[in-house]
């Protein structure tokens, strides 16, 4: 599987990704999932990809084959990116129906989807998620992040957050978080993690980086915020609990048969 | 959808349960799913129970059935939780082979699974995880939590703080604050909160709370929580980014042939 996910704020852009990935349990392996298209001075074009990673390839070959042959439409001569999203979502299209039958028919997952996040000059950051279908979503300030692959685990400490108004370290700190919480849960995402944060209208990336499996930082990280949670339950709010009587548990003899009453004795 | 979870320490076990039920986005209700079939003194029973809710009822009907009806093999009766355990297998395998046909045969989800934990006088208390398949998994001291539904949101949580020798105060902040973040991610789990604090060698349910919607303490313990992750990420180590001269990024000309080379540039 894969992990990755993308946050915007006012003050810019942070991309991640894991970089397993596995075809079944018994083929694992590694591949970057995060890619930089940028043309710096004029846009910042990051693409994070989850899915079927031979689709992938397709898609980031083709991009890169329009860039190579300076063909009309590529990801540095299209004004926008809006139409960036869409120029990918039809390269997805394409590589998909030229597989779709092949893979269906063997009843192998061929979905493939990205994240594209960056600036052209002129416009604002912006950040897209690209579905397997072709269509894009584009993230808002009211929820100022977009996942794909195994996001489940790692959504929790996004929603608990981030907000478009936290600075872009702390969205950083957020978005290496969320993957290692992810990466400690499931074995199917893992390290290298590559991280960009881009700061809104430098049409550079100055902030990158990349974390192998035993980084130091990233055990220092882990053990930090652990260590963390722990204290912050010591502080929480001790538990309201009820303190029920024996005599209030419904005894034995009176569990009430379904057909009379609800469903079980009440613990409230 | 639901998310129930059972925590087992050296100083007892924790178990907590969402409430909501829901078939298809339009038809949501309030259904416990944490009940308590406790015989003080002797022994405590608590079961929580996640999938087609049908079915959980029809077999939640019939361990009542063999308790009103004194049958030899009750939950008052049987010797061990490990026979508890399989017991309760065997009406799951009863229940669901009285209905799987038809329920299959139009494609409706009729998987139903339990965690069961208490103890019973004279034994260990333990924690089993009782599959729809009728067979049983006991959590152990490596892995001291088994949760049943939408368990992924609420997983990290457990995994960076949980273990055999915390608190059980502990256990149970941790995890009401595992459903609770799995109810502020996914709208298909949702309050009331039911939970119990069971101490080991008590063989009686002393803690219990039940926390509705707008609980003033659940939002309390959400803002509480909230500012904590917030404060943990100010003083998390910086993050060691590496800081690129710009022409250390490859320019678009130099995107090389998918052919050629691996695929992307590469960001490390």
């Amino acid at each position: 599987m894969t992990y990755c996910l993308g946050v915007i704020t006012r003050y810019g852009i942070v991309m991640a990704a894991d970089s397993l990935t596995n075809a079944g349990v018994d083929y694992i392996s590694n591949y970057q999932k995060l890619f930089n298209f940028s043309d710096p001075g004029d846009r910042v074009i990051v693409l994070c990809t989850a899915g079927n990673l031979s689709m992938s390839q397709g898609i980031l070959a083709l991009l890169r084959k329009d860039l190579k042959a300076q063909a009309e439409a590529n990801l540095h001569t299209l004004p926008s990116m809006f139409e960036v999203a869409r120029y990918i979502g039809q390269k997805t299209r394409q590589v998909l129906d030229e597989n779709r039958t092949w893979l269906q028919q063997d009843k192998i997952e061929f979905q493939s989807s990205f994240l594209l996040g960056g600036q052209i000059k002129g416009e604002e950051p912006c950040l897209f998620l690209i579905y397997s279908q072709g269509n894009c979503l584009q993230a808002t300030k009211e929820t100022p992040f977009l996942q794909i692959g195994e996001a489940k685990y790692g959504k929790p400490i996004l929603d608990r957050t981030l907000n478009y108004d936290i600075p872009l370290e702390d969205a950083a700190k957020c978005a290496l978080l969320s993957i290692d919480s992810t990466m400690k849960s499931n074995i199917s995402v893992g390290p290298p993690i590559n991280m960009v944060m881009y700061e809104a209208d430098s049409l550079l990336i100055r902030h990158q980086l990349r974390l192998p499996v035993g980084d130091p930082y990233l055990v220092k990280v882990r053990k930090y915020w652990e260590g963390a949670l722990r204290k912050a339950f010591d502080h929480m709010p001790p538990l309201d609990w009820h303190d029920p009587q024996p005599n209030n548990f419904v005894p034995s003899p009176a569990f009430p048969d379904p057909t009379e009453a609800p469903v079980g004795s009440d613990i409230s």
